[in-house]
Parts: C-alpha cells; sequence; structure tokens
C-alpha cells in the first residue's frame, strides 16, 4: 500500500470520530497546538534550515527564500493565528433550516464537517499551521502537501502539532503531511476520491491549473486576480485617484490588486488622464496602455492582448480608455477573472447597472477591490478566495469548510 | 471550429443577457414553451418515431424504449411541468445575507445565475424539456447533451421550445442541444472551462463516473443510492415491517429506495427476522442474507461482499444481522453511498447517535428513505439528489442551480 493511500485510510478512519468531537475540545486543542509551537520552536528552525539550504542550492528566488524562512518571531506568529482561531465560532452544528412538512415530517438542514480535507500548496510552512487550524476548527481532517523544498519544515510542524493535538484529546491522525516529495505523491491524492472529500489547492495560477486539470475530487478554486477599476463618466475625481492608487499599490502582489484601469472618455476630455496616469508614475507604476493613453507620453508602453489578459502582481498596470459603460462591462467580462470588480461614480444607474451586470464574486461601488477578503468582510478566517461558483464563492471563512445534512424526525411516515 | 464550441460562444453570450431577464419575462417564457410543445406535438411525435426505430435496431431493453417513447399525453405532461416550474418562486435577486462593516462599507450576498449549464444525461427526452424549464427559470443558459438514440427527439424539442423561448422575449441560444452524436462531442464539452460554469451528469453511475473521471468543469454530482434501513433493539415493530416494505418496494427503481436491511441481534431473539422476511417475500422481494438470515429459509441466497455495495434498483434486498447500533453504523460508513440512511428506534440515544454519526445527505428516524425528493421536501423542483458534499447536498431544488455575488456600497473606502 502506497504512503498516500496509508495516509488516506486513516483520514477517513479519523474524519468520523473527529464530526463529533466538541468546540471545547477543538479549541482546547487549538490552544495546546499554539504552545507546542512556540515549545518546539528550535527544533522547527533547525529543520527549517535544512529546506534553506535545499533553497540556496536550487536557487530559488528571493522572495520564495523569504517565504520560506521561519524564525521565532514568525513561529510565535503561526501560534498566536492558532490561538486566534480557537475563538471564532464553531460553524459544525448550526441549524441552517429546519421546517414541518404537511405530513408532519420534521425537516431539519444541520451543518456538518466535509470530512477529509486535501491541501495542496507551495513552500510555504505556514499554509501547514494556519490550514491545519482551519481544518480542526471545522471539525475536518487534513492531508497536506506543501512544495518540496519546505518539506523538513512541514514535516517538523505536522508531527508538532499533530502530536500536541492527541494530547489535547483528538483522534489520532487528524493532521498529516506527505513525506514523499515525489510528484507521483500528488498525482494520486488528487485521484483518491473514495479518502478525500475535497481538495484545496493554495497558490499560483500553475498549481491551481494542475489541480483542476488531474483530480477527479471535487476541488475549490482559489484566486487568480484580473481585477478592474472603472472610472466612469460620473466619478468623483477625486475618490478615483485614491482608490486607483490603493487599488494598485497598497499590496499588488496579492490576488485584490487591480491590474487594468478603465477609464470613460469623457474623464479624459475633462484632462484626467495624465494627472492619474502622473500619479500612477510617481508611485513607479509602469504603464501598458491603450491608443489614447500612449499619447500622453513617450514612457507609456503599449498594451498587447496579452496585457489585457495579465494578473501582474507587480507594480505594473493596464490603462484603456472606454467609450461607455458597455465597453467597461464588456472588457470586464472578456478579461476579467471574476474576482473583484469596482466602478467609481456618483450615477445611481450606471452604480446598479455595473453590479448587475458584472459576473464576478465582489463587485464594488466607490471603494478599493482590495477589501476582498475574508478578515476584511468579517468572517475572522480565511481559507482563500473562491473565484468558482460551486459552493463558496468569493472570501471563504470556516463555512465554506462544511456541508450540510438533513436529519429528518418522523413518526412512522412512509411514502403513498 | 467545432460545433460544441461554438455553441459554448454562443452559451456565454446569452448568459450575460438571460442573467438579468425579470421573472415575469422568464415565466412568461416557460408558458409559451409549454404551449409551443403541445402546438408541435405532432412533429416531435414524428421525431421521436425515428428514434423508437433506432432503438429497436439497437435492441436497447424494454425499459429503456418505454423511457424513450413520447405520445400526446407525454408531451402535454411535460409542458405542464414547466408551466409549474413558471409558479415557483424565481431564485434569482435574492439577498442571502447583508450587513454594514466598521469602515461603513455596506456588503450585500446576491443570489445569482450560475451561468451556463452543461446537461449531460441519458436517452430520456422528457429530461430535456424539464432541464431546460429549470435552468431558465434559475436565469442559465443551458447546453444539453442526450443520449444519442434519443438525438431526433430531443433536436426536435429542442428547437420548439427554444424558438418559442426567443418568440416570449428571452435572448437567443438560451437553450441549445449538441446535435453531433459523436462521443468525441461530449468530451469536449466536459473539457470546456471557459464556456460551461457547472456540469451535471443525470442518469446511472456509469455515466456520472464518466463524467467526474474527465470532466474539468466543476460538477454537481447527482445520485448513486445505495440505502440502508436500520432496524434498532428499540424498534416499534409494526412500525419496522412497514417502513422497510415501503423503503424497498414502492418504487424499487430508484436512488432512495433501500437496497440493505440490517437488524439488531436483539430483534432476531424476539423472533422478528422470519417475520419481515415473509413480509418482503410476499412483496416478491428476492432476499441475500448474512450467515443468521440464511439460517431462516432455505430460499435465501448467501449475500456477498458484492451485495453489500450493490444499489440493486430491483426487488431485491440484502438482510444482515448486527451484534449493536455501532455496527449498524460501521457498515453504513463501509458500503453506503451517502444518499439516505433510516434507523427505526423508540430509543432516543439511538435516535440521536445515528442522526450525529452517520455521514449521509438524508438521515431519518422512523421514516421511509423514499422521502428524498426535491417535491416532497417542499422544494417544489427537483434538478436532481447530490451525493458530493460541495456546493449542495442532498435532494436540489432551484437555488441549487443559483451561486452569489458580493455586492459593496462604499463612498470611497481604501484599505490602510
Amino acid at each position: 500500500m502506497s504512503e498516500v493511500l496509508k495516509l488516506g485510510k486513516k483520514a477517513k478512519e479519523a474524519a468520523i470520530k473527529l464530526a463529533t468531537v466538541s468546540a471545547e475540545v477543538k479549541n482546547s486543542a487549538l490552544n495546546t497546538m499554539a504552545d507546542a509551537l512556540v515549545a518546539n520552536a528550535d527544533k522547527i528552525i533547525d529543520a527549517n534550515k535544512k529546506d534553506l539550504e535545499e533553497g540556496k542550492r536550487r536557487k530559488i528566488s528571493k522572495a520564495l527564500m523569504d517565504r520560506l524562512f521561519l524564525n521565532k518571531a514568525r513561529i510565535e506568529d503561526m501560534a498566536q493565528d492558532l490561538r486566534e482561531v480557537a475563538f471564532l465560532k464553531d460553524p459544525v452544528g448550526e441549524i441552517v433550516k429546519g421546517w414541518r412538512l404537511p405530513n408532519e415530517l420534521e425537516i431539519l438542514q444541520a451543518r456538518v464537517p466535509l470530512g477529509v480535507i486535501g491541501l495542496i500548496y507551495e513552500a510555504r510552512p505556514n499554509v501547514t499551521v494556519d490550514a491545519a487550524g482551519l481544518c480542526i476548527k471545522s471539525g475536518n481532517v487534513v492531508i497536506l502537501r506543501g512544495g518540496s523544498v519546505a518539506i523538513n519544515s512541514n514535516l517538523a510542524l505536522t508531527k508538532t502539532i499533530a502530536d500536541a493535538a492527541i494530547r489535547a484529546g483528538l483522534p489520532e491522525n487528524c493532521i498529516q503531511s506527505i513525506a514523499s516529495t515525489d510528484r507521483a505523491a500528488t498525482t494520486e491524492l488528487m485521484k483518491m476520491r473514495s479518502h478525500v472529500d475535497v481538495l484545496i489547492p493554495r497558490g499560483g495560477a500553475s498549481l491551481i491549473q494542475s489541480v483542476i486539470e488531474n483530480s477527479t475530487i471535487p476541488v475549490i478554486e482559489t484566486g487568480v486576480g484580473n481585477c478592474h477599476v472603472y472610472l466612469d463618466r460620473g466619478a468623483d475625481l477625486d475618490m478615483a485617484k485614491k482608490i486607483v492608487i490603493n487599488a494598485k499599490c497598497q499590496r499588488p502582489g496579492v490576488c485584490n490588486a487591480a491590474e487594468t484601469l478603465l477609464i470613460h472618455k469623457s474623464l479624459v476630455e475633462k484632462g484626467f488622464l495624465p494627472e492619474i496616469l502622473n500619479e500612477l508614475k510617481g508611485k513607479n507604476v509602469e504603464i501598458f496602455g491603450c491608443e489614447v493613453t500612449c499619447s500622453i507620453g513617450s514612457d507609456i508602453l503599449k498594451a498587447t492582448e496579452e496585457d489585457w489578459k495579465t494578473e501582474y502582481l507587480d507594480f505594473k498596470m493596464a490603462v484603456k480608455v472606454v467609450q461607455s459603460l458597455d465597453e467597461a462591462i464588456a472588457h470586464i467580462q472578456k478579461y476579467g477573472t471574476k474576482h473583484s470588480e469596482a466602478i467609481i461614480t456618483e450615477d445611481y444607474s450606471a452604480a446598479k447597472k455595473f453590479t448587475e451586470e458584472v459576473d464576478a464574486a465582489a463587485v464594488y461601488v466607490n471603494a478599493s477591490t482590495r477589501f476582498t477578503d475574508g478578515g476584511q468582510y468579517g468572517f475572522g478566517a480565511e481559507i482563500g478566495i473562491s473565484t468558482q461558483k460551486l459552493h463558496a464563492r468569493g472570501p471563504m471563512g470556516l463555512e465554506a469548510l462544511t456541508t450540510t445534512k438533513y436529519i429528518i424526525h418522523g413518526s412512522g411516515q412512509i411514502r403513498s
């Protein structure tokens, strides 16, 4: 039996037990896990050093090395996150709906854990702890499959928190990491329908694409964001500037950052185009413009078809002048990834049309796209931002890690 | 460009328009579609005759021929179903939740259509009309891919209702059937992520399995049901008999019919086993029993491992004597398909334990499994019964054909 299949079988057994563990025990486990991380920081840092050496050997980028790096402060942060998850409301057991049928059957729709969640992610050790915490809180068993360069860190973290969870009274095997770094193990995980209920890929576009193409297990797709800000004819120009700069520059490397700016021609006629471009250039944003935009300055590169499609995740922005609100919406339908889209306008009908017609997880009027986030929405925790339409759409809190079952109380009813 | 890709592109365009069509226009379209079916009954029956001939040539079973067969009465029934769907509440536009953040952003979670739904089904012309009606009502464009032997019926039905929908004011291409009966067309449909939002297979286990294995589009899996009735130590025996007979015999060919009977040993000690077996035999149910069950009569076949796994969909039932409630639950966890499971008991704690620990879409106390049905649950319509955990679980009404989007109203908020 392969390692992955063994893990799967153990996970399925654990899931049956974990599903009915009380919130009290789960919260106590989260706190014990947090304490164990702090207590074992030295061991974890030793393991992490091996990964950092391997990272150097593989010449991975500085940004990736930084994501891989652990020290005491970062381990304290992970522990703190677990303690905060312990404070959140347990989603399991909620009665979502309940009603009585004419034949006196009583139907309750109760929230229950998904069961076994497979998590496939990149070389970010913090995701190991973060995901395990959210899964445990929502009553789910997790099988973790992190990036190979982080394998020593992940195994050390997993052992630490899994042992702590057992000490606190959780069933064995609730938190498991795949030890093999062989790609075949990932493929096997993605096909193990009988032991895994849901797969969640967390990472860049190519990781997500690979999971979508290969998985036979239902997938919750998280977020590529090619987000737009549209400055309507009726925009408050001061507000427009602030929101564009915030959406593009406040943290350009994340999925809810804006990538393309659409501007109604009437604002161009008012002379607003050089103004906003200067603001962007002042923040070192490189501009890829349409023909009209390019006419403003010789330092503006001509946008290609590829630019309208690209999630730069960088200080780069595509800029296009549109003839109408309809053209703006059509552009978003064509190039957007259905993540977050914003209109800046004081025109009531334009705002209404935009929110109704734009097909995206989050549609904003007069606010930055950067708000699409579980924490910002008040969910307390975030598993990711779903850009698919099934199950959950937009920022996903603990509820997205649950399903429901119908419980029906009868008194001998049969169907006629 | 292939036929399927052409259909996909047209569907995507239509979906943008259909999403904002009012309930009034959609309902009027459903009624116009119903009238058109009745008016074109002769043409549809002519097309159906070709399919019936092809069915004979392929020597398909009597049951399949019956499902394929159309006459005026059946066409009237389809029309009536459409009229009833017109009466249901439109799920689109509902505000599921709404709240205000400390920074005064207002968040609304609004129900919206999924977009383009691909429906893959067997040679049942009535599904063509039924599915199209439910999709239109919920604001979704549909691409239909029915079984090849029903191709003439499906194309005639599709043309009739699609033309009627346009006459009633719906956008073009909201309802399309794939004309090619080539298997490659089905495969292409299952991979067309950029033009299809969700795939729904409706049919037997092998059809569903093929979609799950090949689709890169999110799938709503509908139901294989290996359902159990467990007669607990505390069962009311009269009620137990009625429910077992109903769950097995009232309509054995459907997914919510019971396939295995589990009986607590204490009932056997009371002499109940021959009693219930005689009831079943009186209804011509063939029994596949465990060792104890087999000792009751020589006409009982020994159940194999395969029997515990099988969805008979027939007058056949596996019967097993269990030592405890725990053994019953473990058997269900091992062999069940997470569809519908029932316990018959007057024991409060046993009922509570069973409903908490059994992982299934619907868990019954003292009622027949046959109630797992959108119509019975009061949903008015049913797309199918989901046995997956993502998005929808159990009977799916119109809501299961929708997703949500967040609409956020601001006044210049930026993220700090």
